[in-house]
């Protein structure tokens, strides 16, 4: 199956449960797929920061693919992340999702290394030229510590370098320019804006998003269904208490103690706990070094799920 | 052959020459290692920034460290850069790299994932459990952005996770920290303390490091054996004139146009290029997606090389 | 006049006009006050960052607070910016502008200082207790370089300490949280999120902002109180087209050449460049040591006036 | 007097005791000054960072100045901070310290507002033109969020803005590019390069340095003169364990909670709370907003003078 043109809906990144000896849990990755699927979403992004591709080894990203793309077997699209620090090394990836069978893939600027615009540009362009695939940017300076320039992203958007953004940078007003800059090349590029934010996912799609990648939405895949249609539907109104819904609930990524662990253990803790009282996947495990939560923090992520009449 | 304990004098972060097709250039590695030996360097450390570790790929990495161990033989320790994301991927890298060869690895907090000092300690205790030789903490927050606490860094050597620290923070002050609270450790855990400064070695040697990482060393290693050899004999003076010749070659880091290219390309650049300037390898090439120097700049390295007296 | 409770609508940080010797042109800044009133706007702000209150030494500072009061007379409420490192400091501002008339006071968090959660909301309930006035708090990472959470602004809003929020942080998920949070206390304390984003602003009201507070209102207020009433009419397609102009218009802040000025000197400059070329006042001038734009970068300020139809 | 040309020795940076109803206690202020001066230091330098200059009211910054050139009479030079967030306000503020009798400002970049290099630059070269005494630049990037690059420096150095720099950046090398770039320039313009670390003050000045503003020395004036002497008498190894015994005595600056309080009243809180025991000033209070030191945090202070030889 080839990615839609543009791209648009609910995309979550799908987390990667784990055994407790910490290898992919392929039974539990595919529970929580049809879990997904049947909620409606309209794409899955394996191997991105939720699915803690930042911990997973090339073996494990091979198998976390090859499993999602078969068991799909072409029902939506499979976007997935080559995450990796330059450009050689991300090729490789490229190499292996794609010979997996995935349908788009999702590439950050460089990290580790200090970059330069220049730099991040000709790394898209080298990875665009090589990939069988569509490119689709991955925005996300919390993590790579650089933010993509809106000017760079149309640049290469115009030139078919990128497919896409996916804008996790939490700056709406940037996101917009790129939404509203893109809009000129709609026609044939189908260049597809998704926010990666969990909470203001009305106010993208209401500025001209073309979808949303919640990580949230691996824990209330059917909030975000409802919320993308009430916003296609015009209701702002319901689409607002929707998401006022779904940012309480979000509030769960807090309960790590910030004394004893960082945020990517409080968080995706906390979404796998939460899809494991859910009772759709058999463990919390979360990758090494992450840091567990504790019962008093999972007794916690219950009470959030409760509160969201989702437990 | 094992590492030194500690571990102590020059270790240059080998440069990584490439081909014109941005393959190893492994007989231009063999030959600047000869150039590094023969001038009396007391180590070597491949597979670290400097070596563009985190653009080779893993086929390039495991060229490097076997092609280089093999030809250094046991005559000098050779450590190993195990650069990635998290404690998953570094084993595999630790595994690559011991299988290789290396008598050490190197290894850095994680990044691009939001990390806490606890998870960065247990992070480098699962990779000592699991290292089948000694572990060198790397302290680069310009890399990964987040620096190691001396606190942190000493309570791992007192436990002995941490064989030894190569601090590329900038931050004199923590490194003394570190050096000071070492020297009880000295007798049997041999912690090395080592600098990556090129422009205060002279400082750091007179506070107590054990021995220095200066990229600058590929291309004037009788530079810094010199100046390690005038810190250890007491000529302060000796030490800083030469040091401060050391600091006026340094400056062609800097010839990149900063309107063009990132710090990276500039500084790896500029070494690569004064490498080939020298005739120690045929060719000036950098990885993707750095940007190659202008011949302007090209012409400016030379002047830095003629001032110091190396053409 | 006391400040409505709460304080709703447009409400622009009113530029600070200069004589080209640097001292606050009165006659300037009043006709510039009658540009904003006659518009439509529901209060004003002077002496904040687009005033170039940073800039302004404290006899310019009183004279700008008593010229506006004075010419205003109680038609709309003015706030005035309390901009200074700590509290003492902070608090002779407090009675600097509450003695020349001001109806509230606007205060960021300490600056200069490394400041903790705990000594912020310390500063705000010193401030607050001292103020004859209602306190604003003003959340401007990118000046002072701390955020204030969420949290920490809804428990000082719940004991009374803080009338509103002026949110300068390019946050809106954060923003959000803070006025769904507030909705809870809107009874008698009359809390009132205000953005600070001239380019989200419809979204900032959509969600539930009480107003907007955009720099580029000098420049444009008809268009923002157009788009306040949109947003209040629930006219949400007309809001967009409207924002998206100002959107548009707003590219004047990047008219500066960032190798010659720093992001002050563009953006402010645009807007005075901009409010001169309308004719409201009779200079650009900044204050030092801000470098003034070039004929050519005057000349594409028009070009910005004249595509949004202003010229 | 004059600033001697150049400026050499430890010069502390004054703390500035409070009374607890939280005004400049000047008797205490006076005794202070005169245990800083009985042990031999060569400058004083009020209104810094450690002077608490970010809290106190311009008032208080007057009565400061005045009180202590009228005590020391020329006995030996007193540098006034200028500390304030652009041109117009800094030089407000030169104007009254230089009034008051300071015999040369320090000043940093501004601060507040986003800053570029050549606005740095027009703002040194404002400030020295208008002001009646010389200009020493401060480097203080954990404040102002702006490093002062070396090059900078350097060029205003030659066109005589500056008569010296204060570094407390923490970045040593960047200070050694200054103070060997400075030497050419030694003969008439006077240039002095005065290290801010209390850690590595031996090492800046055997790299060159003409002095240090150590925080610390406010507590133990004695170890920082000694030190000094040991460094002009090229005593290295007597040096280093008299800096060793002082970065043990440093410590102290960590006592705070750092739950409960940030780094600037804990480390103020800290100096304070040793004067008080010392038996030199009456009170430790701290200005508002910061958080005093808990009774147990105080008896820490303790300890570490007594196992520095100070209680």
């Amino acid at each position: 199956m080839t990615v839609a043109a543009p791209l648009t809906g609910v995309v979550p990144p799908v987390c990667t449960p784990l055994t407790p000896e910490r290898e992919v849990d392929v039974p539990g990755l595919l529970r929580l797929v049809d879990h997904l699927v049947e909620a409606g979403v309209h794409g899955l992004f394996v191997l991105g920061s939720t699915s803690e591709a930042a911990y997973l080894t090339d073996r494990q990203r091979r198998q976390v693919v090859q499993s999602v793309t078969a068991h799909v077997a072409g029902r939506l699209p499979v976007l997935a992340g080559a995450i990796d620090m330059t450009t050689p090394r991300v090729l490789d990836h490229v190499a292996a999702v794609t010979s997996a069978g995935a349908d788009a893939v999702v590439v950050t600027a460089p990290f580790y290394t200090r970059v330069h615009p220049a730099e991040t540009a000709r790394h898209f362009r080298l990875v665009a030229e090589r990939s069988p695939v569509p490119v689709i940017a991955y925005d996300i300076p919390a993590a790579v510590h650089t933010k993509l320039p809106a000017g760079l992203v149309l640049e290469l958007a115009a030139d078919g370098v990128l497919a896409g953004l996916k804008d996790s940078s939490g700056d709406l007003a940037g996101f917009r320019e790129v939404v509203t800059g893109a809009r000129g090349l709609s026609g044939d590029t189908g260049f597809a804006a998704l926010t990666g934010s969990e909470l203001v996912a009305d106010a993208a799609l209401a500025l001209g998003a073309d979808g949303a990648v919640p990580g949230l939405a691996n824990v209330d895949p059917h909030g975000y269904v409802r919320l993308y249609r009430l916003c296609r539907a015009g209701d702002w109104a319901g689409a607002r208490a929707e998401q006022e819904r779904l940012c309480a609930l979000f509030g769960m990524v807090g309960v790590g103690d910030p004394a004893r662990m960082g945020g990517s253990s409080s968080a995706l803790g906390a979404f796998k706990t939460a899809l494991h009282l859910r009772g759709i996947i058999p463990s919390a495990t979360t990758a090494d070094p992450q840091v567990p939560l504790s019962p008093q923090e999972t007794e916690q992520v219950g009470k959030y799920l409760a509160a969201a009449g989702l437990l």
